[in-house]
């Protein structure tokens, strides 16, 4: 599978030069509270996770004819930085302790200096500064100037639509108004375009390319398909696959597709309520509310999208004739068959 | 004097920019909690402020020959939009709820969704909007784009210094051995690169000069006495004029050179302990902090400070002569003179 080979070399590569990236800017550091700030991004970026982003923007590069391996891993360190910047606040705003089985950035701040506040600050300190690490990516790519900027600029906007996503995202609990329409608003700008899309332009933008229609026909499909399949994950999967407690997506009160689908009928939203937002969930209760998501049709209605959004990306794709193809089409049926 | 006409002249276009820039963006956003979020970024842009950024940006295009002035305007408004991304996230640092007179971002939502917490996500994502529009600025400059990317690159930088002069601001209060040398570092990252030095930079880059020494002897000395003359006032300034609580500084236990200075004695550091970062000073317990830091001989010392500074930047810049040469002069005399 070019999926599995794609997985097994790029991620490496990328996180190879994240290393470089952050060992040699580390060098042109002195003061040792500085120093620590940014020893705790680097630790953040290193941690892991499955590097998608930069994957998608190698693969963009190499959709439009790119050849220059090398720069193309690069670049696509950038986008994983904005992931680590976007994540650090994310952090904070969701009063996360954990991230990838490790103390958040203002967790290890509080913790170290023994002051919420100041663990707060630091963090939100801490975010801005992987914002402009990413940027600084660009500095020295060896690709025409005019690319580097417009690829630049597309990151900028790519960010904007997330921040755009998140207000959405944080206003979504306190809504009552909040619907299907801007849960998958929320998907578009947070996932679709963010994870897939944006990437992938990106990489495109890199080759040279400047019609995007193709990348943006086959990314928003999968990119909500990702999202909703991150939501089952969250509901029905296996806590040691996806790597954090099936309640938390509940405890949080996440107004996932699932839960607001079987909130539209009376008796299955009055057993949500009960739960949604509710700390210490116990396995009963989670039980109950899997339950009602199932017998309200709701967790068939998710699926049935699902094949919808992968069979409309997979057709999208039928005009292009190089590898690229065999990934983008087993990229997309991964995304509904992934475990994590 | 030229910095009078230039200080009657360029604050104002840059804001009738900053005005056709925000409305341009407006026009694309759809979503009314979106556009919330976007007004309150646009209108904390347009309280004012002395718009002294972009006019440095400005000046350090026309000290390497630029004649573009329409286009430098506009660029100029990029750092004045990373003030406001940098001054929203401060403001939730500080826990300030005022800025210029009004609620800050934070405050605006706090009281809006009655929320603390959900105030405080908003703004940083606010924030974190408002760094994404000050590069979007560059989108549309009519400069080459190898001096774009080079701004772009320079800002980037800007920003991170910045950073880095917040951690150890934010840590100082917590520091016991934070001493002169760390608070000299912290006005030359906070104030003599950000506010002075980089905006030049980043003006000479648009006008094609690649060399920045000239501009780096001037305002790292400028910037200095800027941020030294900034402390005198916001412990011996006129409420009226400085715009802020004449205690404030006080009780957000600021450690400025004043305060640095007279406590290197142990009679006058036992006073001014007592009420660094008391809430509620009194005028009376603000007039003995006052006496502390003159009897010591640390105003002294600052007024000495600031006038080596200003002397050292003046010398620095004999060898121009252009016009801009006048309104540097000029400006170094400012820097000391302002009452605001």
């Amino acid at each position: 599978m070019v999926l599995n080979e794609y997985l097994n070399k790029y991620p490496k590569l990328v996180e190879n030069y994240l290393k470089e990236f952050f060992e040699e800017k580390k060098k042109k550091l002195e003061d040792p509270y500085i120093v620590e700030v940014f020893d705790a991004i680097y630790e953040y970026t290193m941690r892991g996770g499955k590097r998608l982003r930069p994957l998608l923007m190698i693969v963009g590069y190499k959709l439009y004819g790119g050849e220059d391996e090398e720069e193309i891993i690069k670049a696509s360190a950038s986008i994983e930085i904005v992931q680590s910047f976007l994540l650090i606040h994310d952090d904070i705003m969701d009063n996360s302790d954990l991230r990838r089985g490790k103390p958040t950035i203002h967790k290890i701040f509080e913790n170290k200096y023994n002051n919420k506040k100041l663990g707060e600050n630091l963090a939100i300190i801490a975010g801005d500064l992987a914002s402009m690490y990413s940027y600084e990516i660009f500095e020295n790519l060896n690709f025409p100037e005019e690319r580097k900027i417009k690829a630049m600029l597309k990151m900028t906007k790519i960010i904007e639509d997330t921040g755009y996503g998140q207000i959405l995202d944080v206003l979504s609990f306190f809504r009552e108004d909040f619907n299907e329409k801007d849960l998958l608003k929320i998907h578009e700008y947070k996932t679709a375009k963010y994870t897939i899309e944006g990437p992938m332009i990106m990489g495109a933008i890199l080759a040279g390319s400047d019609n995007f229609d193709l990348i943006t026909n086959y990314a928003i499909p999968v990119g909500i398909a990702f999202q909703l399949q991150d939501d089952i994950l969250g509901l029905f999967g296996d806590e040691k696959e996806i790597g954090k407690p099936v309640t938390s997506d509940l405890e949080e009160g996440k107004k996932t597709l699932l839960i607001i689908k079987a909130m539209e009928n009376e008796k299955f939203r009055n057993i949500i309520m009960k739960y949604l937002g509710k700390k210490g969930i116990t396995i009963d209760e989670l039980n109950e509310v899997r339950n009602a998501v199932k017998e309200s049709g709701s967790l068939e209605y998710s699926y049935m999208k699902l094949d919808e959004l992968v069979k409309m990306a997979q057709e999208s794709i039928k005009p292009i004739d190089n590898e690229v193809k065999r990934f983008l089409y087993e990229f997309a049926e991964y995304v509904v068959k992934r475990k994590f």
